[in-house]
């Protein structure tokens, strides 16, 4: 199939979180440089982080006007050189656009992306569930997976009822890893609990604090996963026991993390990030198919994404503000 | 000679600052249990740590009464069992109690301290250098042992007035490790400049978190050490470049750590602490011995105590108000 001169793709053209900052435009069809990939992309999520983005409020900005889009799926129609560039040709694939340095992003009908960040998409994986590989589920099994790699005997997070955390639970469960989860609201204590969690705190119940540590310490949960930051960060490490780590992977207070010094200082606790771009980049090519293969027979399962509705991008304001207006009845896909 | 049955002590009986809440009482003389030796202690200076716990406002409380003085020198008179207190016996070392499971303190005429947490003092060494080795000199010491074990190009640390901040300074210019060194004062510029320092900013300054980022950046600052905690942390952890490591020591600002989301995720840079005492732990005797020579051969040059005035024990409460009131003035040795 001949690749077309311009395409189809939503520009974002102020990070104020206006509808009318947002567009669908026509403009040319991008070109793969060196170890890069040209995707024609079949179906694309929106997540909080696109959300995020779009408000400005998300880590990095990329320059304006930007195309934005953080994961999808599609078919490799041109490959520029290198060796991974050149296996992937032809195939279908899962790919990620969060990234500072890559310029393009998913909400168009054809994207530039490195090959390090695209996962080739087993032949009976859905073409739709594909799209949303990356961001919920590789996330949450490279976060289960660094549990799982320095022993950990269990895990603690923090806005467990998202789909990521849910993810989580499940993937606890298959590695008989206990999650100790944390959420806000009493319905999603319910939620969990319908999902089989064993243990979930709700973080406005008075004694909160003393009762995360103590679940902290009696299951041993020397890793936690973050993605609130603020004062919950340090709540957390605080009861972790000695010598754990906590991982922050997003910000939904949107306020710095908090440490306590003596957390950090007498009690060898650290505080990192985990960035999955980082992470799959780190990979070499046969491990980035282990992972791929792995991720992959759980989609249907553990690692399912639910979606609420599917419209094409020409649709994309209203895909956003109806994600936006409910967030837990499942992703909305668009279809490029 | 003959070990007393009672001994005189620094009593505290409150962490409220209050004068009357220290007293110079008479009190049995500990016994060392197993892995643990007795000190009659020589000399022990007053350090801001200390007053930190004096007031509550230390990382850790110890249970009330409570012996303060966090390290000094004496002599080993009786050994627990174990390789390491037979080994100690009859030695002159210094010794440290900044650890919330030693009950006792440095302001006695005798201590119960564990073998581990003294190193043991060269003949030529003065006991009054040796009372003050632990806190200041080895910790400089174990800071720029870590610069050197990870390799960083240079060093960025706050605080950098103090008379820690000086030994830093000393040993960047010994092993050529470029040190960036942030102040909050004009005469602290001016102190580090006099001592050579290469690198001095001023965080009081504008344009300072941009200073800060470009000299970091060029010099390759992937490691800092933070006395001061509280917003410094993210400020100094945002200027390093990706990657980067801040080892939170001290907490002068009373306040959390923050560190950016971004920072962590996206930047690969991460939060810890370091604690003399899990550092000394860590070691085998062997390595204690080494570090021993190393940091003791410096005592005189680039490791030096400055002192304001040495003090008998019965006259702890004018010490630490003499202390408290001059601090840049040198340390003040408590003589039991």
């Amino acid at each position: 199939m001949a690749i077309p001169k311009s395409m189809r793709a939503v520009q974002l053209r102020a990070y104020d979180g206006k509808p009318e900052s947002i567009a669908v435009v026509e403009m040319p069809v991008p070109r793969p440089g060196p170890g890069e990939v040209l995707v024609r992309v079949l179906a694309s999520p929106i997540n909080p982080s696109d959300l995020m983005f779009i408000r400005g409020l998300y880590g990095f900005k990329k320059p304006l006007p930007a195309i934005p889009g953080f994961e999808g799926s599609g078919t490799v129609v041109e490959a520029g050189t290198g060796m991974m560039p050149r296996f992937l040709k032809g195939r279908h694939v899962a790919c990620a656009a969060v990234d500072p340095n890559v310029t393009g992003g998913m909400w168009a009908e054809y994207v530039v992306v490195p090959a390090q960040l695209c996962i080739p998409l087993r032949k009976d994986v859905d073409l739709e569930q594909g799209a949303a590989l990356l961001i919920n589920p590789m996330t949450a099994w490279g976060l289960m997976h660094e549990a799982r790699r320095g022993r950990h005997r269990a895990v603690v997070q923090t806005a467990a009822a998202s789909a990521l955390g849910r993810m989580i639970v499940r993937l606890g469960k298959r590695f008989s890893i206990p999650v100790i989860n944390v959420v806000r609201r009493d319905e999603q204590v319910e939620l969990l609990r319908r999902l089989g969690a064993e243990y979930v705190l709700n973080s406005s119940e008075p004694e909160f604090d003393k009762r995360l540590r103590d679940l902290c310490h009696q299951l041993g949960a020397s890793i936690g996963f973050d993605a609130v930051a603020g004062e919950m960060s340090a709540i957390v490490l605080r009861a972790q026991p000695r010598g754990s780590d906590l991982l922050v992977y997003g910000a939904l207070s949107v306020q710095p993390s908090h440490a306590d010094p003596a957390s950090l200082i007498f009690e060898g606790k650290r505080l990192e990030g985990f960035y999955l771009t980082a992470w799959l980049r780190s990979k070499n090519l046969l491990a980035q198919l282990v992972l791929a293969r792995q991720v992959q027979e759980l989609l249907r399962s553990d690692l399912k994404t639910e979606f609420q509705a599917k419209l094409p991008l020409q649709e994309a304001p209203r895909a956003l503000q109806q994600y936006a207006a409910n967030m837990t009845a499942g992703k909305v896909l668009l279809m490029p």
